[in-house]
């Protein structure tokens, strides 16, 4: 899992805001083509699961990460490295539950609502970041950890945080990794 | 036109994949939404409007260029200070008549196909960048600048090359600007 980072990463920067504007003429679009919030968020987390499956290639080749050893790890990962590689930011992470595998990502400041003030009429229920749980979910996916990822709480909806919940379905098989080491 | 960049370059900056996968999911929905391609290039092109209305405060501000004297000098600061910006690259700028306002930006590589191999089947007028050419066209308008801002050539259509067009439709009225300085 671990490969050199062969490019050079500042070939590898933009501008925050074009991807921030583009992200939001995409949600836009997708609420003209659905009429229900669900099917919008439903969309963008099957967009989203689509580019964290060809997303994850090039984060294990440029992080140099190794396999993770526990779920906290993975999660640790995830807001430590990935986040702040893609979106230049870093939550905070919290586990949930006694058996370890309940995260949350805490999301302070968020880029991508950066130019959205509120939830447009009559949208509720949108989930504006949902691309986010789908490109993790699929990420995870590629490296054979079943997850579930949704919003449990979002500035946008009035929250005083926006939180990301990352469930993972299947426990890491740590003795089996410790023998093949 | 010239204000202080008061924000850290370092937090605007994110990883380019992420928003070029993001892009060809947009792309794929509108080919999803629209069957003809012209109407497809339409939208990108009219989204781009709207995102490059809003991008041209941020640029200013950020760039602190001064207001250019001639279409030369502006088609120089988009290729050089703006694609350098906003999509990591610079390409080179060529005018194109006598009267100097038609210019050409030819772009060496183009990070927004970097994951596209071929146009989709069936897509053969699509111009799957046209988002930039109505970037470009939204922010020079709204600094008072009406240009047609197209695709000359494009790789994903076999051409060597991908070049931008970019013609001013109004000449600037340099020696008012003199008068005012």
């Amino acid at each position: 899992m671990s490969r050199p980072a062969h490019r050079r990463p500042e070939y590898r920067k933009i501008n925050k805001d074009l991807f921030v504007l583009t992200y939001g003429a995409l949600v836009a679009q997708l609420c003209k083509d659905y009429e229900k919030d669900e099917d919008v968020n439903k969309y963008l987390d099957t967009m989203g699961y689509g580019i964290g499956t060809r997303l994850v290639e090039d984060f294990l080749a440029r992080s140099c990460v190794r396999r993770c050893h526990s779920y906290s790890e993975t999660a640790d990962i995830i807001a430590q490295v990935a986040f702040k590689m893609y979106l230049g930011i870093t939550p905070s992470v919290t586990c949930n539950n006694a058996s370890r595998n309940e995260f949350s990502l805490i999301l302070d400041k968020n880029p991508l609502v950066e130019f959205v003030e509120e939830l447009p009429t009559g949208r509720s229920s949108l989930c504006y970041c949902n691309l986010l749980c789908g490109i993790i979910r699929g990420a995870l996916e590629m490296v054979h950890l079943a997850a579930d990822v949704t919003f449990l709480q979002d500035r946008l909806k009035g929250d005083s945080v926006t939180e990301i919940g990352i469930t993972f379905l299947k426990k890491l098989d740590e003795k089996k990794y410790r023998r093949k080491k």
